[in-house]
């Protein structure tokens, strides 16, 4: 019986490898959550590119309102860049909820969020919006954004 | 050795049945477009409030550009019925894209849509919009749209 005992042992090592990518939902969200925050503290600083542009994945979608859809890294680091260049910009959000698959592969933040840019007379506004970013947790256990698409409410 | 491999099938057996949410992921991505056009198409016909509300999950959100956002069957009922009794109203959309978690539990669609409402003159005009909807996948293996956002393009 210890060589059945030794082969159980074995299958079950196979198994849990093959199953690791099972995850722990609530400790996940709660992780996906804190990258979110992160990300958006780098962002209302508006200081580092290379550090905001790092949070989306190499083929992430941005869908701005009206905006053409932006898609791949190279597209959303010069939007990123624009972006900071204009005179007294400003983003910040929050995202309050996270909800991820059972094998915490994919998830997703609702969240809302600010941004200040100048007005149609050139004095700067504050648009408030409502917005999504969904999410893919790659083999090295990173969240990267692959989607990001907001709006403005009433 | 026929004791061990007896043991060695019953844990795999119990593997199998323990990974069984591990989806298909090309089968399940075409039948969540599946599921989007045949949503889509009985929104765009725009009689039956009740079957296009069935495409909801009994929790779902819509972040509609403009209005606050709505949480709950109930809401969305109200929602689906208000738009439907506008003289003229009409909606179309059409995702091209499906994107799932490995699982299979968790998805999303991205589509391009138009809508047809009265504009600020009275007379109709078609919005084009761009939406994300995020899908989850229940026990009975039936998906659910349980997050909509959408908003407009330049």
């Amino acid at each position: 019986m210890h060589l059945c005992k030794s082969v159980a042992f074995m299958i079950l090592g196979v198994v849990v490898a093959g199953c690791a990518t099972v995850a722990n939902v609530d400790r996940e969200k709660q992780t996906l959550l804190g990258v979110d925050r992160e990300w958006a503290r780098v962002a209302s600083e508006g200081k580092d590119v290379e550090r905001i542009v790092s949070f989306w994945s190499d083929d992430a979608t941005i869908i701005a309102p009206g905006a053409p859809i932006l898609r791949g890294k190279e597209a959303i680091r010069n939007f990123v860049q624009q972006s900071l260049a204009i005179p007294g910009f400003h983003i910040t959000w929050r995202s309050e909820e996270a909800s991820i698959s059972s094998d915490g592969t994919l998830g997703y933040t609702i969240g809302e969020n600010a941004m200040t840019i100048p007005g149609q007379d050139g004095k700067m506004v504050t648009v408030k919006g409502r917005g999504i970013a969904v999410w893919r947790r790659g083999p090295t256990g990173e969240w990267k954004c692959v989607l990001d698409i907001w709006n403005s409410g009433p």
